[in-house]
Protein backbone atom coordinates (compact mmCIF):
# COMPACT_ATOMS: atom_id res chain seq x y z
CA UNK A 1 0.00 0.00 0.00
CA UNK A 2 1.22 3.67 -0.93
CA UNK A 3 -0.02 6.10 1.34
CA UNK A 4 0.13 9.96 -0.12
CA UNK A 5 0.20 11.93 3.25
CA UNK A 6 1.73 11.66 6.41
CA UNK A 7 0.11 13.57 9.19
CA UNK A 8 2.31 14.14 12.45
CA UNK A 9 0.00 15.06 15.31
CA UNK A 10 1.57 16.02 18.97
CA UNK A 11 0.27 17.64 22.15
CA UNK A 12 2.96 19.57 23.55
CA UNK A 13 3.02 20.91 27.49
CA UNK A 14 5.23 23.41 29.42
CA UNK A 15 5.89 25.38 26.36
CA UNK A 16 6.24 29.14 26.64
CA UNK A 17 4.98 31.79 24.59
CA UNK A 18 1.67 30.59 23.75
CA UNK A 19 -0.17 33.85 24.08
CA UNK A 20 2.20 35.54 21.70
CA UNK A 21 1.29 35.44 18.04
CA UNK A 22 4.62 36.52 16.34
CA UNK A 23 7.01 34.02 18.23
CA UNK A 24 3.74 31.67 17.51
CA UNK A 25 4.21 32.70 13.77
CA UNK A 26 7.88 32.86 13.48
CA UNK A 27 7.72 28.91 15.41
CA UNK A 28 5.33 27.94 12.21
CA UNK A 29 7.93 29.36 9.72
CA UNK A 30 10.76 28.08 11.22
CA UNK A 31 9.08 24.25 11.55
CA UNK A 32 8.06 24.82 7.70
CA UNK A 33 11.55 25.67 6.65
CA UNK A 34 12.80 22.61 8.66
CA UNK A 35 10.33 20.21 6.99
CA UNK A 36 11.35 21.81 3.78
CA UNK A 37 7.84 22.28 2.56
CA UNK A 38 6.52 25.51 0.87
CA UNK A 39 4.29 27.79 2.59
CA UNK A 40 1.64 29.31 0.46
CA UNK A 41 0.16 31.39 3.61
CA UNK A 42 0.03 31.71 7.39
CA UNK A 43 -2.67 32.78 9.31
CA UNK A 44 -3.17 33.37 12.81
CA UNK A 45 -5.98 34.38 15.31
CA UNK A 46 -5.25 35.73 19.02
CA UNK A 47 -8.17 34.66 21.30
CA UNK A 48 -7.27 37.97 23.47
CA UNK A 49 -5.04 39.21 26.55
CA UNK A 50 -3.54 35.80 28.24
CA UNK A 51 -5.42 33.67 25.84
CA UNK A 52 -4.50 31.19 23.18
CA UNK A 53 -3.58 31.09 19.74
CA UNK A 54 -4.14 29.45 16.35
CA UNK A 55 -2.02 29.70 14.31
CA UNK A 56 -2.40 27.76 10.59
CA UNK A 57 0.33 27.12 7.84
CA UNK A 58 -1.30 26.56 4.26
CA UNK A 59 1.42 24.54 2.76
CA UNK A 60 1.87 23.44 -1.00
CA UNK A 61 1.98 20.09 0.98
CA UNK A 62 -1.03 20.27 3.00
CA UNK A 63 -0.59 21.89 6.55
CA UNK A 64 0.87 22.88 9.74
CA UNK A 65 -1.50 23.73 12.65
CA UNK A 66 -1.05 24.79 15.65
CA UNK A 67 -3.57 25.84 18.86
CA UNK A 68 -2.36 26.87 22.11
CA UNK A 69 -3.83 26.99 25.57
CA UNK A 70 -0.94 29.28 27.91
CA UNK A 71 -3.81 28.37 31.08
CA UNK A 72 -2.60 24.67 30.69
CA UNK A 73 1.00 25.36 29.23
CA UNK A 74 -0.33 22.89 26.11
CA UNK A 75 -0.12 23.44 22.27
CA UNK A 76 -1.96 20.94 19.77
CA UNK A 77 0.32 20.70 17.09
CA UNK A 78 -0.61 19.16 13.41
CA UNK A 79 1.82 18.27 11.15
CA UNK A 80 0.69 16.93 7.71
CA UNK A 81 2.64 16.67 4.65
CA UNK A 82 3.06 14.90 1.10
CA UNK A 83 5.99 13.90 -0.50
CA UNK A 84 9.03 11.87 -0.15
CA UNK A 85 10.84 15.38 0.97
CA UNK A 86 9.13 16.12 3.49
CA UNK A 87 10.23 15.94 7.24
CA UNK A 88 7.43 16.28 9.47
CA UNK A 89 9.64 15.08 13.13
CA UNK A 90 12.28 17.80 11.79
CA UNK A 91 8.90 20.26 12.39
CA UNK A 92 7.83 18.94 15.29
CA UNK A 93 11.47 18.81 16.85
CA UNK A 94 11.37 22.92 15.46
CA UNK A 95 8.52 23.69 17.08
CA UNK A 96 9.60 22.46 20.56
CA UNK A 97 12.90 24.36 20.27
CA UNK A 98 11.57 27.66 19.43
CA UNK A 99 8.49 27.12 22.59
CA UNK A 100 9.62 25.20 24.85
CA UNK A 101 7.83 22.12 26.56
CA UNK A 102 7.72 18.45 26.26
CA UNK A 103 5.54 16.03 23.75
CA UNK A 104 3.31 14.40 25.78
CA UNK A 105 1.24 12.34 23.04
CA UNK A 106 2.36 11.82 19.28
CA UNK A 107 0.61 10.08 16.67
CA UNK A 108 1.92 9.72 13.04
CA UNK A 109 -0.96 8.17 11.02
CA UNK A 110 -0.53 7.65 7.03
CA UNK A 111 -3.12 9.28 5.33
CA UNK A 112 -4.82 8.54 1.82
CA UNK A 113 -3.64 5.15 1.30
CA UNK A 114 -3.90 5.05 -2.82
CA UNK B 1 -8.53 12.73 32.64
CA UNK B 2 -10.06 15.27 30.96
CA UNK B 3 -9.38 16.31 27.40
CA UNK B 4 -9.97 19.96 25.58
CA UNK B 5 -10.08 18.62 22.02
CA UNK B 6 -11.65 16.44 20.29
CA UNK B 7 -9.74 15.57 16.78
CA UNK B 8 -11.77 13.73 14.10
CA UNK B 9 -9.73 12.34 11.42
CA UNK B 10 -11.36 10.64 8.18
CA UNK B 11 -9.92 10.36 4.46
CA UNK B 12 -12.82 10.07 2.34
CA UNK B 13 -12.60 8.02 -1.28
CA UNK B 14 -15.15 8.49 -4.35
CA UNK B 15 -16.24 12.11 -3.51
CA UNK B 16 -17.22 14.62 -6.52
CA UNK B 17 -16.06 18.42 -7.24
CA UNK B 18 -12.62 17.87 -5.74
CA UNK B 19 -11.11 20.01 -7.78
CA UNK B 20 -14.28 22.87 -7.41
CA UNK B 21 -12.68 25.37 -4.42
CA UNK B 22 -16.42 27.10 -4.22
CA UNK B 23 -18.49 23.61 -3.83
CA UNK B 24 -15.41 22.80 -1.32
CA UNK B 25 -15.63 25.83 0.40
CA UNK B 26 -19.50 25.66 0.62
CA UNK B 27 -19.11 22.04 2.27
CA UNK B 28 -16.61 23.59 4.53
CA UNK B 29 -19.02 26.13 6.17
CA UNK B 30 -21.82 23.90 6.09
CA UNK B 31 -20.02 21.64 8.01
CA UNK B 32 -19.01 24.25 10.83
CA UNK B 33 -22.75 24.79 10.77
CA UNK B 34 -23.61 21.45 11.31
CA UNK B 35 -20.88 21.20 14.08
CA UNK B 36 -22.21 24.49 16.07
CA UNK B 37 -19.05 25.99 15.74
CA UNK B 38 -17.87 29.60 15.43
CA UNK B 39 -16.23 30.27 11.70
CA UNK B 40 -13.31 32.72 12.35
CA UNK B 41 -12.01 32.62 8.63
CA UNK B 42 -12.24 30.56 5.59
CA UNK B 43 -9.04 29.93 3.52
CA UNK B 44 -8.39 27.60 -0.20
CA UNK B 45 -6.11 27.41 -2.27
CA UNK B 46 -6.63 25.83 -5.96
CA UNK B 47 -3.72 23.98 -6.72
CA UNK B 48 -4.75 24.37 -10.88
CA UNK B 49 -7.19 23.16 -13.23
CA UNK B 50 -7.91 19.88 -12.42
CA UNK B 51 -5.87 19.51 -9.56
CA UNK B 52 -6.46 19.37 -6.37
CA UNK B 53 -7.70 22.23 -3.27
CA UNK B 54 -6.60 22.82 -0.07
CA UNK B 55 -9.02 24.84 2.36
CA UNK B 56 -8.91 25.47 6.20
CA UNK B 57 -11.72 26.73 8.80
CA UNK B 58 -10.24 28.52 11.63
CA UNK B 59 -12.80 28.16 14.04
CA UNK B 60 -13.31 29.70 17.55
CA UNK B 61 -13.39 25.94 18.65
CA UNK B 62 -9.92 25.28 17.06
CA UNK B 63 -10.08 24.28 12.52
CA UNK B 64 -11.31 22.09 9.62
CA UNK B 65 -9.00 20.77 7.27
CA UNK B 66 -9.51 19.36 3.57
CA UNK B 67 -6.98 18.03 0.90
CA UNK B 68 -7.68 17.17 -2.14
CA UNK B 69 -6.98 14.85 -4.70
CA UNK B 70 -9.09 14.62 -7.76
CA UNK B 71 -7.19 12.36 -9.90
CA UNK B 72 -7.30 10.06 -7.03
CA UNK B 73 -10.95 10.50 -5.69
CA UNK B 74 -9.32 11.07 -2.24
CA UNK B 75 -9.56 13.51 0.21
CA UNK B 76 -8.56 14.19 3.90
CA UNK B 77 -10.59 16.11 6.39
CA UNK B 78 -9.72 17.12 9.42
CA UNK B 79 -12.36 18.13 12.07
CA UNK B 80 -11.01 19.54 15.53
CA UNK B 81 -13.02 20.82 17.89
CA UNK B 82 -13.05 22.03 21.80
CA UNK B 83 -15.72 22.05 24.18
CA UNK B 84 -18.30 19.78 24.86
CA UNK B 85 -21.40 21.30 22.33
CA UNK B 86 -19.33 20.63 19.04
CA UNK B 87 -19.97 17.72 16.83
CA UNK B 88 -17.74 16.81 14.82
CA UNK B 89 -19.32 13.64 13.83
CA UNK B 90 -22.26 16.35 12.38
CA UNK B 91 -19.57 18.25 10.34
CA UNK B 92 -18.16 14.75 9.20
CA UNK B 93 -21.16 13.19 7.73
CA UNK B 94 -21.65 17.49 5.89
CA UNK B 95 -18.78 17.00 4.18
CA UNK B 96 -19.82 13.71 2.86
CA UNK B 97 -23.38 14.67 2.15
CA UNK B 98 -22.09 17.96 0.10
CA UNK B 99 -19.30 16.02 -1.92
CA UNK B 100 -20.37 12.49 -1.71
CA UNK B 101 -18.21 9.49 -1.56
CA UNK B 102 -17.31 7.08 1.49
CA UNK B 103 -15.09 7.34 4.68
CA UNK B 104 -12.22 4.69 4.06
CA UNK B 105 -10.31 5.75 7.10
CA UNK B 106 -11.66 7.36 10.48
CA UNK B 107 -9.58 7.79 13.60
CA UNK B 108 -10.89 9.99 16.39
CA UNK B 109 -8.53 10.97 19.05
CA UNK B 110 -8.89 12.80 22.30
CA UNK B 111 -6.48 15.96 22.41
CA UNK B 112 -4.85 17.69 25.32
CA UNK B 113 -5.44 15.94 28.18
CA UNK B 114 -5.62 18.38 31.42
Amino acid sequence: MTTLGLHLIADIHGATALDDSARIETALRAAARAARVTVLEVRLHHFGAGCGVTGVVLLAESHISIHTWPEHALAAVDIFVCGPHADADAALAEICRQLGGAVVMRQAIDRLAV
